[in-house]
């Protein structure tokens, strides 16, 4: 029942914790900028698609919302606010209680989230610690699921990457942007199988006519991998990693081995993956793009597209490479920001961010 | 709705976190002798009063139980793992979901508490960061509330205590034990005060027909408080940090307006106060000692005493004169420890722990 039953524990690579110069506390207006243009979709989905009705029949009248992956804070208290606005909007006289559920691995920094929570918050608060790649609630419990820039992350590396005598073995790189096809193939395995479960899970979880929206990092049908913002940066990343072996720092194979567990999936993968799971019906898919809003990360400082990077990344370096190595690489990252940056600005942008609602059947 | 709807922020003195060497995790046996005194009065109590069949209409499947002022565990784990399987006692084939909810303020560590979760427990958990003086949780939605050795503390010093100029200002002492009635008076006033509080909340959170224990330091009618364990140990604390004073590395201003936000109450208070909110109805009142079953404290190491009594009491020490002089109190006891286990040998300890089972009407 608990989500430990699922046949491996899934990884966590928490965002950085705390409220200092790295934290994602302080690094995280990309991901405030992608809320942002999930909140007028949300909103709609909410107002054309949510059915009251459906828990009407319920004894009970409370409402349950979920947050998944919402690290912690500031972007999931806005995000939450937003949800139970819209919520509010199409309640009569009968208001419900809300009950929210910030959900993250246990190793996210829940003791920073409860600290931060608004004092004025009209909604009663629970932080859930576990992977939602697997069960998280009772059956039937809740009425609208949300996940923002979370459901990318895969629950592991998948094994043929990590075994040096399989093709697909990423030598000398640390994404899939532009190796072999073994290596993408691999990765989207994993994607389809974490997907599958995730689906599964909120199917039971969520109430009959109840919502979920995901927003999740896309690629447009058509447009290869090294040109858009994630391949360039990632990319990027892994340059700076095959310098720092080639300096002796570490070698070569550490950085073989390494990979980011993130996918980018299509809209119609997506689209697929849920019919597969046949609980859902879709009420609205459409691919819209953060980065044409967030100037300010482009424009305005190089530091700061380094720290942001830093504090949704270093984690996952961190368990791999160790402190010291992780501090090599995002002080060359910024050095050298200003060439990311033009590579950024070239970059294909349009339909990055997919926005998917589903209504439980 | 949210507790922050308190007229004033409750106090948080949160046990010590972490699993190091004076951690609660690793220094609670009393706190844990004290659950398992609990532990049959407890199933006894499911057996005979809780009544499935109060919840069957309601359409969802889930039983939800809260341990209020959980601190970081173990204890909560124990203690939640027998009320669920004396409540599977009760199902017959339709068991439920269970749902745990771990209270206690944002200030406990919950990051430590998530980390220790059993990886095997059949129930879906979730933590809830805020003071139980005031509402935690949605209206109707508890089944089992449970709550060991937290209400015995005060949301907050009362006023008059700390107040130089008033009849109850507490000179040369922390606690009442041998104090003036004005600085009772005042202790107990706030308690009611809390305890009003905290049962109004819980009247509104659970379903009718939920259960709620309460376990809780009290003093038997006709014993004075310098005769049972609690105000010895108090007392003692208190002429160590007058000692210090006398040595001149804190003021004794500084101790007489230091006071341990604890109540202990009587059996017929709580029985009083009970009545006085109205939506419960007393199923089991029973006092109790785990003194007399934690011999392993009293005879084994006097260090042992020592350590558990700063897991428990450092924080409200800490916050009042820093942790230099923390130190100097807790190693004083420890070389004290003998006189103290004397003292505590010959203490009152027969009914001095209450165990309290309330049905919401």
């Amino acid at each position: 029942m608990s989500n430990n039953n699922a046949t491996s524990v899934p990884e966590a690579y928490p965002m950085n914790g705390g409220d200092g110069e790295y934290s994602y506390t302080k690094n995280s207006s990309y991901q405030r900028a992608a809320a942002n243009v999930a909140q007028t979709l949300i909103d709609e989905a909410i107002a054309e698609k949510l059915d009251i009705e459906d828990f009407s029949s319920a004894s009970s009248n409370v409402f349950r919302i979920a947050d998944l992956g919402c690290s912690v804070g500031p972007n999931t208290f806005a995000c939450v606010q937003n949800i139970i606005e819209a919520v509010k909007q199409k309640y009569g006289s009968q208001m419900p209680d809300f009950h929210v559920f910030f959900n993250d691995h246990a190793a996210n920094d829940f003791n920073t989230l409860f600290a931060s929570l608004p004092p004025e918050r009209h909604y009663f608060a629970a932080g859930v610690p576990g992977s939602f790649h697997g069960r998280l609630f009772p059956e039937a419990s809740l009425h609208f699921a949300h996940s923002s820039y979370a459901t990318h992350w895969l629950s592991k590396l998948p094994e043929e990457v990590t075994n040096k005598n399989s093709p697909a073995w990423n030598k000398g790189k640390i994404y899939y942007t532009t190796s072999p096809d073994q290596v993408f193939n691999a990765f989207a395995a994993q994607f389809r199988t974490d997907m599958a479960i995730f689906l599964e899970a909120r199917a039971k979880e969520l109430a009959a006519g109840g919502m979920m929206v995901l927003i999740m990092q896309t690629i447009p049908d058509g447009i290869h991998q090294s040109r858009i913002p994630t391949g360039i940066m990632f990319d990027f990343l892994g340059s700076i990693l095959m310098e720092i072996a080639k300096e002796g720092l570490i070698s070569e194979e550490e950085v073989d081995s390494f990979n980011i567990p993130v996918y980018t999936t299509t809209p119609n993968e997506m689209a697929e993956l849920v019919e597969r799971n046949g609980s859902f019906s879709i009420v609205k898919m459409e691919s819209t793009s953060p980065w044409l809003k967030v100037g300010h990360i482009v424009n305005n400082t190089q530091q700061r597209l380094a720290r942001e990077l830093r504090a949704g990344m270093e984690g996952v370096f961190k368990t791999h490479f160790g402190s010291d190595i992780v501090d090599q690489v995002f002080d060359r990252l910024n050095d050298k920001s200003g060439k990311l940056i033009n590579q950024l600005e070239s970059s294909h942008k349009q339909g990055t961010q997919l926005f998917l609602a589903l209504k439980r059947k």
